[in-house]
């Protein structure tokens, strides 16, 4: 069993419209809702895969009790944090012409009780759930102290529970201190929070802080394990065009399950080349889905034994999905 | 006291970004969520007036217990009849820039049973609550058969209470035929639902069909009373500018402020100058507030007094509020 923490989970809407115009009323012709947050999608993506997981998530409102009753009707098993904020909405306008166009709520307040509460959760299934790894995934809420998830990757190194951290800025420093097992940040990200110009020197900053991996998503150009004295790559799966969001999440889900499955030796676990080829597999198979946070088993699998020979890279068109 | 039924209410959800712009995701800096849909603002006016009302309304999901806890807040009477489908939410998407880009959904599908319950509370009201007048105003989720429209008329016309209805197409034909008192359409709404290309003939089809008194709103252009033997006009308030969102609900609720203040004769209400100058009043008002379904009483109170004399036409140009 997997626990997945969601720091700011969020009602993720979609409108398909005719056509995309500023500055006019438009009818929403179609309406999709699902609950979202990188978080989620990383555990939809490993109950898909035939992975257990249990969601931690701070939920608010009206928003979070829909986000509650969507993760039951998805059969996935939840731990959630009241807390007095309104969870976030995102709104996605869709039609046949433009790109997406994404509206982003900045997510609830959350008080430090509030935090104290997610932590106690989190601890309580490390404690309690037997769980083989602890995710955390996506942004935090704007406001809350980077701090917490360092507690939290510090309560699983504790109890020799590997991490995997996919966050950005000030939180993925944050996690690299408390000794994360593995830092999932894509390559801009990486940059970003550490403020270096290369990814080399990016990831070596992480693994000073105490990150034992630093796994660097490249979208297009694949993706590579980080240690102090190695560097391993995939390239992405080749040829695999569709709906590229999500694609890190599942990415990170097909990471996961490689390290989850086997024993960690004294020195940590082994990033190899399998394992990253387990992440490029997933997230290629996210690309051919319509909507983030799923895969097709079937799709894994075949891109799994394709990968073994194929080493092509995948073009850089960026409408092309990136599979990490 | 007014019952006002809100058909199609809404979470009325207002995003401020730094800049609109297709095809980008774009952080919402700034969040304000009211419930809304036609007949909740007309009701909101009233309250502001100081009109006692009492809201019936289709609510489901937890868009539609948002709505009610909003009711709440504000303290205004309301009698939710649960619904299986989601309420809607309008997301309108506001800049410094540009004008704003509105998202609508349909709205839920309303089974005949929950039709059925909706009219079993006005009907309950009509009978227990001594209301003055019933208003519909708004659309009706898709789907819905406008024919439950008329059935509210009816039930206040054998009650002998006046009844206002501010629809359009068919539930506004429904209204007529059911001898609303006032049908109140804009002039497009008018001659969209009658077929007719001038205002005369088609409130002269509506009157035919059994309305009492059709009430055109001009936008600009001021306010119309028709009944088969005479018109009665009133142009806007001059000169004034802001938000016209919601102001021709607010002069909805002018109108029938004047209106259920005075004993029905037996030849039913007139809907005379004096009547139309209060509903221009609230118009105005409305186009001095920042959002839709507020109108602050010294300003109703100063239009009024100033149309006495002034009779100016409000300049034509589609920035300026238009009042009606």
């Amino acid at each position: 069993m997997i626990v997945v923490v969601t720091p700011n989970p969020a009602v993720d809407v979609t409108y398909r419209v005719a056509e995309q115009r500023i500055g006019e009323t438009q009818r929403v012709l179609d309406l999709a809702r699902r609950p979202g947050g990188k978080g989620l999608n990383v555990g939809r993506v490993l109950d898909a895969g035939g992975t257990e997981t249990h969601a931690v998530l701070p939920l608010g409102g009206p928003a979070g009790r829909w986000v509650a009753d969507a993760l039951d009707e998805l059969r996935l098993a939840h731990t959630d944090v009241a807390v007095t904020g309104e969870t976030r909405t995102t709104v996605t306008v869709v039609d046949d012409h433009e790109h997406p166009t994404m509206f982003g709520e900045p997510g609830p307040r959350v008080t430090a009780a509030e935090w104290d509460a997610v932590t106690a959760s989190v601890e309580w299934l490390l404690d309690t759930a037997g769980p083989t790894a602890l995710v955390v995934s996506g942004s935090l809420p704007s406001g809350a102290d980077p701090a917490v998830v360092g507690t939290w990757v510090a309560a699983a190194r504790a109890r020799g529970v590997l991490s995997l951290v996919d966050c950005s800025g000030d939180a993925l420093l944050a996690a690299a201190d408390a000794g994360a097992t593995v830092c999932k940040p894509n390559r801009g990200e990486l940059l970003e929070a550490t403020g270096a110009t290369d990814e080399r020197t990016g990831a070596l900053l992480l693994l000073g802080r105490g990150a034992a991996v630093v796994v660097v998503s490249r979208g297009a150009d694949g993706i590579a394990a980080h240690t102090v004295d190695s560097i391993v790559e995939v390239p992405a799966v080749a040829g695999v065009t569709g709906n590229p969001t999500g694609a890190g999440d599942a990415a990170t889900a097909g990471l996961i399950t490689a390290l989850a499955a086997r024993p960690t030796d004294a020195s940590g676990p082994v990033v190899d080349e399998s394992a990253l080829r387990t992440a490029a597999a997933f997230g290629a198979a996210a690309v051919l889905r319509p909507v983030a946070g799923e895969v097709d088993p079937d799709d894994v699998r075949r891109f799994l034994t394709s990968t073994d020979t194929d080493t092509d890279p995948a073009p850089s068109d960026d409408r092309t999905g990136s599979p990490a």
